[in-house]
C-alpha cells in the first residue's frame, strides 16, 4: 500500500537508521549559535520561494492522486497548495527566525550559602523529536522551522496523501540547513509511507526523546494509546464560556458570538454556554444571533423555558467537542455552580467567564482547572500566535512540561550548570 | 497472599475509588492557601511525634515478618524505625513546611500590543499524583509532605514490608490535614498490598495525573514499561568524573575520591573516571587513594600501562552503573572526546569536569547532555538538598517536564490567565 517502497529495511531499523543521524545532527546543533540557525532559516524561506514551481509540481501529484482515491473537499483543500500558500510557508520560516533564541537562557541562578557552590538552570533542547502529522503539507515547514529553532532535530513522519508535497518542501528545509553549515540530518523526512513506521516511532525509547502527533481525534488517540515514547499532545477542546450575573449584556453577546461561531472547527471554540440563572434574561437575544450564522442550540428545562428554538440537551452534550456550528446550553446557580460544571465535563482546555463582578471574576479564574482561563475574552484567543510565541506545534492538553501552546519556548527543556572551587560533599 | 484482603473490590475499582476521592481533595486543597497548608504539616509533624510509640509498634510488626522471611541486613536496616529516625521523619515535614509556597507563583506575564489581553503564566499543582515506592517508611511523610506543599493529592502505595509501618505514618499525616480542616484524601495509602493494584494504578489515565516510582531497577523498569499515566522517572545514574590535562593535581584527587567513595551507592556516585592522556601522570596517587578505601579499579589500555593495580576494563563497563565500590577508568584524548565518550556511554544524569582552564570547562559545560553538569565539583552534589530546593521526591533523569531533582516547584505545572475587557479575535 506504501507510495515509496521500504526495500529490505525493516520498519524498525530505517526508524532506528533516521534517529541515530538526528542524535548527531542534534549534537552539531548544539555548537550551533543563533544567528547561524537563523542563516539556515532564512535560506530554507528563500529555497521554498525559488523552488516554488517544484512544490507545485509534487503537490499536485498529491492532488490528482486523492482526487482519484474521492477524498472530500475539505480534506482536498487542506492539501492543497497554490503561490500564496506557498509564500506564507516562507514568511513563516522567516518569522520564526526573527523569534528569540528559546536556548542558552539563564532561567534561574543561585548560590549556595553553605558552600558557595553557583548553580544555573539553562535551557536546552529537548533531543531529538518526532512529529507525526496528517495531509497539511505545511507543517512540514512549520515544524521543521519551529525544532531547527529550538535546536532539536526533528524526523517528521507526514501523511501518505501529502507525501510528495512533503518530500519537495523538506527538501527546501535541508537546503537551508546545507548552506548555513549545518547538518541536513537536523530535518528527517521519513522516506516512506508504511505504517507500520509509526508504531515503530512510538516505540523508539531511548532513540526519539519526545513524539508530537499533530492530527485528528483517530492519530491522537493512537499515540495517547500506543506510544512508549514521551508525547506532547493535545486532545479535545471542550471549552465553556460562562455568561455571569453580572456581565455585561452587550459583551456577553459579541464575546460568546465570537468564542462559538469564528471557527467552528477549531480547538479554542466555545462548546458549551454556562448561563447564570439571573442572566437568563439575556438568552433570546443570544438565540437570535447565534442562529441567524446557523448554529444549533441545545439546552437544558430552563434555557428551552426561555427560547422554545432550543432543543433538548442530555448528558453527552455537556461532554461533546462538536467542532460544529453547536452548542450547548446549561443553566447554572452561580459561580461556583460553573466551576464545577466545568471542572466536571471539561477537558481542562480552555474557559472564559464574562462579569464586571472582579472577585467573581478571580474565583473562577484560580479554581477553573484548565490549561488557559479568560474574564472578559473570547476562548478563540486559544492560540500560540495570539499569545506572542510566534508559531505554534499545537497546543497541549497535557499538564506535564508544557500546558497551553507549544511555542520554541516549550521545545526546550534545562540543565542545571554548576561552578565550584573544588567543593566536595560532607559525608 | 496479600496481608489485608480488599474484600469485594476489584483492583481497577479500589484504585478508582481511591482516585476520585483524591480529585476532591485536590479540588479542596486548591482553594487552601500557603498557612493552611503548613498548619496540616506542622500538626502532622507533632502528630508523629506524637504517636512514635504507635509507629514503632507497627514498625515492629513489619520488622518481625521480613526477619521470619529471611530480609537481608542492608534491607532490614532501611525498614527500620527507631525514635531518631522518627525524630528526624517529623523534623522533615517541618523543613517542607518551611519552604516557599510553590503555587501562585506569577512565571511571566506579558500585555499583547495588538488587542490588550494581559496573560500571565501562573504555577499550579500538578493534580493527583501516583508514588510507588518499596520498603523505606519515611517516603510515606516525605512524599506526603511535598505533595501537600504543591497542592497536590497524593495516593501512596508503598511497599508491602513496610505496609503496618506506612499505615501508621499515614495516619499521622491525615490528622495533620484534618487538624488544619483540610481533606484526609489529600494523603492516602493504599490499603492492600494486593500487587496488581500497582498495574491498576499505571493505567489511571484521566483519573491519576502523574505517576511517580521510588525504588530500585525493577519497579522503575515496570513503571517505564507498563505506565499510561505520565510519568517521572530516575532512571541509571552513570555519572563521569574528567580530570582534564590542566586540572590542580591535589582537586582531583579530592574531588574524584569523594564522587566515587562518599556513598558509593548514591545516583550521584561517579562510575567512570575520564582522565586525560596528558594527565595520566596523577592517576598513581588516585589508584593508591582509592585501593586504600577499598575500590576496585578497571581500566583501558593506557591507564593499565601507569598502573598494574588497575584491572582490564571491557566495553560493558563504560555502560555500568555499578553502585558499588568500583571505578572504570577511561583515557581520552581531550575534552572533545570526553564530551562524546560521555554522550555515548553515558545515562545523561550528572557529570563534572576538574580543571583550571575556563574555556575548556565552558565547552565540557554546554555540550556534556546531562541534566546537571558541574565544574571542580563532586558529581555527589547531585541532590535537591543539596540544591536548595528542600526536600526532593528524586532525580528526574527523564526530559519532559523535570529534569534533575524534583522537589516541590517540579510538582507544580502552570496555566495561563488571560485579563481582558471584552476582546473577540479577529476573523
Amino acid at each position: 500500500m506504501s507510495a515509496i517502497a521500504t526495500s529490505m529495511t525493516s520498519p524498525q531499523s530505517l526508524i532506528e537508521e533516521l534517529a541515530l543521524t538526528a542524535r548527531s545532527a542534534y549534537m552539531k546543533l548544539a555548537e550551533a549559535n543563533a544567528a547561524q540557525k537563523n542563516r539556515a532559516l532564512k535560506a530554507a524561506a528563500r529555497a521554498v520561494r525559488a523552488d516554488a514551481k517544484k512544490i507545485l509540481v509534487a503537490n499536485a501529484k498529491d492532488m490528482a492522486v486523492a482526487r482519484k482515491a474521492g477524498m472530500s473537499k475539505a480534506l482536498l483543500d487542506r492539501l492543497m497548495l497554490n503561490e500564496a500558500r506557498i509564500a506564507a510557508m516562507a514568511k513563516s520560516i522567516e518569522e520564526i527566525a526573527k523569534l528569540r533564541d528559546p536556548v542558552g537562557r539563564k532561567l534561574a541562578s543561585f548560590k549556595r550559602p553553605t558552600n558557595g557552590l553557583v548553580i544555573e538552570r539553562v535551557s536546552v533542547p529537548l533531543g531529538v523529536i518526532g512529529i507525526i502529522y496528517e495531509s497539511r503539507p505545511n507543517v512540514t515547514a512549520d515544524a521543521g522551522a519551529l525544532c531547527v529553532k529550538s535546536s532539536n532535530a526533528v524526523i517528521l513522519r507526514g501523511g501518505t496523501d501529502s507525501f510528495h508535497s512533503s518530500q519537495a518542501i523538506a527538501a527546501c528545509m535541508q537546503k537551508g540547513l546545507k548552506s548555513a553549515g549545518l547538518p541536513i540530518g537536523a530535518i528527517q523526512l521519513v522516506p516512506s509511507t508504511d505504517r507500520t513506521l509509526v508504531g515503530s516511532m512510538l516505540t523508539a525509547t531511548g532513540l526519539i526523546d519526545v513524539i508530537i502527533p499533530r492530527g485528528g481525534k483517530s492519530l491522537t488517540d493512537r499515540v495517547a494509546r500506543e506510544s512508549r515514547v514521551p508525547t506532547l499532545l493535545h486532545l479535545d477542546g471542550n471549552c465553556h464560556t460562562y455568561i455571569h450575573a453580572k456581565a455585561d449584556p452587550k459583551m456577553a453577546l459579541a464575546v460568546l458570538l465570537n468564542a462559538k461561531m469564528r471557527r467552528t472547527g477549531v480547538c479554542g471554540a466555545t462548546e458549551t454556554l454556562l448561563i447564570d440563572k439571573a442572566a437568563l434574561g439575556l438568552l433570546p437575544k443570544i438565540a437570535d444571533a447565534l442562529i441567524a450564522e446557523g448554529c444549533e442550540l441545545r439546552g437544558d428545562a430552563s434555557a428551552r423555558k426561555m427560547d422554545k428554538r432550543i432543543k433538548a440537551a442530555t448528558d453527552e452534550d455537556w461532554t461533546t467537542e462538536y467542532l460544529d456550528a453547536i452548542l450547548a446550553i446549561k443553566t447554572v446557580g452561580g459561580v461556583k455552580e460553573a466551576i464545577e460544571h466545568i471542572n466536571r465535563y471539561g477537558s481542562h482546555h480552555t474557559e472564559a467567564i464574562i462579569t464586571r463582578d472582579k472577585k467573581t471574576a478571580s474565583q473562577f479564574l484560580k479554581e477553573v482547572d484548565s490549561a488557559i482561563v479568560l474574564h472578559n475574552a473570547s476562548t478563540q484567543f486559544a492560540d500560540g500566535g495570539e499569545f506572542g510565541f510566534g508559531a505554534e506545534i499545537g497546543i497541549s492538553t497535557g499538564r506535564l512540561h508544557a500546558r497551553g501552546p507549544v511555542g520554541v519556548e516549550q521545545l526546550t527543556t534545562y540543565k542545571y550548570v554548576v561552578r565550584g572551587s573544588g567543593q566536595i560533599r560532607a559525608k
